[in-house]
């Protein structure tokens, strides 16, 4: 239920206002040394109160480590990863105690458990992913060092705008060279004007992400239900307001014939290689040792200031509009969360 | 591995060309009178032969039920189907031994495995997912009968012919009007057409698959990392030839903002409802008790006519054409492998 | 690895000597009342130091819940249980860093790790049982006050002392009416003296604890491989120092006649009753409605004053006396690791 | 539920008087010979009727491998094996259809299930372990061609008649020489006479099967809830008739004191061994090198000749006596089960 993985097990827990947002992560490997540097700055990739775009809730997400690791190296046993709320206000959200918020999950929440914890979603709440990225952070850390795998996601599209290229792995200084984390400046600036503008609208935009992992050998997958683009979709899918994934050429390639979209092979330094990707770095559900590509869709946040028809949990019928502090688009903050989720899929299989 | 699911749980065996293709269903709940006719009509649907633009490799797909089964009503014990191959044609294969088909799995397995069953593609083959649709048909059918839950599933798209429509619950019979499985006869038509075209060309096509579930209770899913969604994606993610999965609004909502895309709630005989369901019946990973949309993105067949550049596994360059009998559009066929898998995600769930 | 149960999932973390030890209970049901006064009764019972034939290390195992409650209930939503260890004294195991303590876990730890927490057996260490008693004891409570399933313990025999009874289900306060947890006020305080003077000699004692479970409904278990024989086997195996498990009649019953034996069937208010539950209340793998009766073998414990032979990790063999505070007998503060296991146990099947 | 295993994956069917019995065996390695002969010997040692002291039903157990075998070697595709039962005879149990047998599974079944197949027990009979013992045997089989891995069980007790031995691997022609399979053939007479002493008086007999594994590596086993000591536990529980589990000094260390049990560790070949072998190969859950030992309890056979007291489904009390075959003892055609589990255990941790 609350976790993910097989021999690489993350497991989750915390609410959005409850004192803490934590993590164990099972089956990591012993004498790995713990850079608790990159582990925060993928938190705070991911944090609130990051930039002008994002929402203003402010939190450190500073992680503490406290099980697992001794005198600096991992010891096989499982790593506790703790994150302290430091900004919680469950009075802000009394008056939503008993509204269900058009396109939230209020409503099966409370259709699933019978009860709800109505601070900022509670276990809904996108907050609880800052527990999955200190995990996977660890796990993706290990993966640049030990088998020079890297994982790297962009923002593709933002609302209408997108970025036109070749799926490309792209050095984090790149991605991390303006706020909404598009490798392309000129593309970059106007997603954020359709952010700023969307923000003044009191509305809320979606977009994609592209996730593009290098260095991954041939053979990893267990088909035929432990496929590597299944993990990876049902990973995905975990996260907060994604409603699509699709791998290499994806929907596209539905329009078009074998002829245009086969990876013909080729031997280049006596490996094989394919001229194109549009598998995606996946076939048969096993990687064939080119770059892994798939995309992720995000519907545009739920929460938005404009007036909403909606209902109580009696029944009533209500107009609601939402105050205060809401993120116009989650997408840029997304960006290390599919990164480290990715991670921990690929660590799944390897490790 | 070849295991999907937790409490109706699917083991598959079985290769293209070996004596038999089967299955065992665990946790099927005890009581329940089989029907075997509706477990071979699906199997009829998938099979390979069934009409002028399939395969014409042609199988009975006759299934045999084994055990988990006395007097007629299911036990509680594991259930075992079983389908012999009567078309077996190794000598078919033999000039493919060596070879690496563009964008089928031969070169991956090999990666994986280091020995491959090179006999139609082996255990890689879509063959196997008889064995699916034989299980997950009785599941579809104790949904039905006992749950009134009714998994609808036809073609939406084959390459550039779309059908624009919203997404609807068909019944079996208007599906099954023709032979491409796409509820609107005229749209149908036209993909016949391209099909036929591209089987002309000995080239192939894609498209999509829609999948509508109606009478699902709110509540189901298990966040938050065995939401339905999740679940739904992986399985999905199995079926050979896919490339893409979206739920509700999928892709599309990514360039929306949120004042067009929430489901705003209202209240019908009691019960909430949304006016609109870009949510696919799905929020935050959890049923809503609105009907279940999801697509899945199929590329096209990598088994093609037309001259393609590859690699045998002694690393040589050669040209490859593909003799006999291939499938130029697998997608109607699909439509009983998305029911039964949906069926059984469901059945995970609910049983 | 660390995880036990697959719907009442439990997963531990923490270390002897490192700052927290804790627990994540997935899976509990929503809307139970948490009673922090029960889980803290079985921490207590399992705690160093509560008497004098305990060890000296004394700790306040103080329980702290921060997710998964809300307002007092459950909400669904993974539990999480954090102790702080109050007592770290890892100087006090400076001069074991190198050494392999005799039947202790220091080598294999080494062997599976490669690195290994050396101060007071870091994750081999019976204080992480502290994590499961707390997540543990949530769900006997559950299964008490919902359920009229009690689950009770007791010390059946500690060295050669045993007590000779016919398997009963005594309530807590008899069990606790002394300090080593035996029912019987005669026999519990020869098994005090024995304690006494093994701690005199510097040495230790093992024991039997017996357990029975009254109130569980026939039809729990899942053959041929989820018995609950084998689910409860499982659990009791994980505990540190147990080198055996029976249930029922156990080993004994290997030196008897089926006719002696056999538990015969009778109608008691209409429900189907045994005259003898040799079968201790499980058959074919699957409860039988009579009193669950198993029995748990605890090796003596490994730390003894007395000196002994053993290795370094660089292979020097030496001469260890252990110093200062160690546990002549754990097996009366196992009791609660029993009970609390077992709960857990039968709640993965019920729950 | 009829799964055991992680990484090596033993899915289970079939019913006595079903058609076949069948096993599903996942995560095999790929390219490895299949030698059918050593799978066939270990069935013909578990299969009825191989001898005087065993049931005189009579089954071949022919075992037909029909998926993930391709050449003559494994692929690493699911192996599917399947058996016919021959001797089908469910008219010999029409008797039987509505009566609850003593210590037998027929009532627990059916307050589990609400049906029940009473042919001969149906699922719950022990006649499904050929299954196993098929899937078992080729794991068992490349344990020892690749690894060096030799498992062996033999009956250490039959009802008062015990071997008194220190734990030995004994060559499967010691184990053979009798067939009674136990290594002492003095013993062994005396065995065997008890087992027609019982039959003659139609009654049966229980006893003990003590395994001793030689050559398993250092490091095997994942605490804290994947100990190897647990997870053999879990599989020798599964066996029908089994009623208790011990490994090295088992029960007998709870009467002795920590100086008298513990291994002293010394240096041979550099390798670290110990003196004695209480721990029976495990501490702290992972094997330490040496001969892992441990000994599996059997309750006499429930099927008996003697007049018992028991009721029917109807509430109604009668009197019972089996007629026809039985068998009076089951522990020396247990001997193979004990073995094949053992192996499919350690594969899962080793392959």
């Amino acid at each position: 239920m609350n976790t993910l993985g097989k021999n690489i097990r993350l497991t989750s827990y915390g609410e959005s206002h409850g004192e803490v947002i934590g993590a164990v992560l099972d089956g990591f490997p012993a004498g790995f040394t713990v850079d608790k540097s990159f582990i925060q700055y993928q938190l705070d990739r991911r944090k609130p109160g990051q930039s002008s775009i994002s929402t203003p809730r402010t939190e450190n997400d500073e992680v503490i480590i406290n099980s697992g690791v001794f005198e600096g190296k991992t010891t096989g046993a499982p790593i506790h990863f703790q994150i302290k709320n430091t900004n919680q206000n469950p009075k802000d959200y009394m008056h939503l105690k008993d509204v269900y918020r058009p396109s939230h999950a209020d409503y099966t929440y409370e259709a699933r458990y019978g009860v709800r914890d109505y601070r900022g979603g509670g276990r809904s709440s996108a907050r609880v992913t800052s527990g999955w990225v200190a995990a996977g952070s660890l796990v993706q850390d290990l993966l640049a060092k030990e088998k020079g795998i890297c994982v790297g996601a962009y923002v593709k599209q933002i609302g209408t705008i997108k970025l036109i290229n070749e799926p490309l792995y792209y050095s984090p200084d790149i991605v991390e060279s303006n706020m909404v984390r598009c490798p392309d400046t000129k593309v970059a600036i106007e997603m954020i004007d359709a952010i700023q503008q969307a923000k003044a609208d009191k509305d809320s935009l979606g977009g994609v992400i592209e996730c593009v992992i290098k260095g991954v050998p041939a053979g990893l997958g267990n088909p035929v239900f432990d496929k590597l683009s299944s993990a990876l979709a049902h990973a995905m899918m975990s996260i907060n307001a994604v409603k699509g994934f699709e791998i290499g050429g994806g929907f596209e390639m539905s329009s078009m014939r074998g002829s245009e979209v086969n990876d013909a092979f080729y031997i280049e330094n006596g490996k094989p290689i394919t001229d194109t990707n549009n598998s995606g770095g996946i076939q048969g559900g096993i990687s064939n040792g080119m770059n892994i590509v798939f995309r992720v869709a995000f519907k545009p946040t739920a929460t938005i200031g404009v007036a909403q028809q909606t209902i109580t949990n009696s029944g009533e019928e209500i107009s609601l509009e939402a105050t205060g502090r809401h993120d116009p688009c989650v997408v840029p903050r997304a960006v290390p969360i599919i990164e480290t989720l990715a991670a921990l899929v690929l660590g799944d299989f390897l490790l």
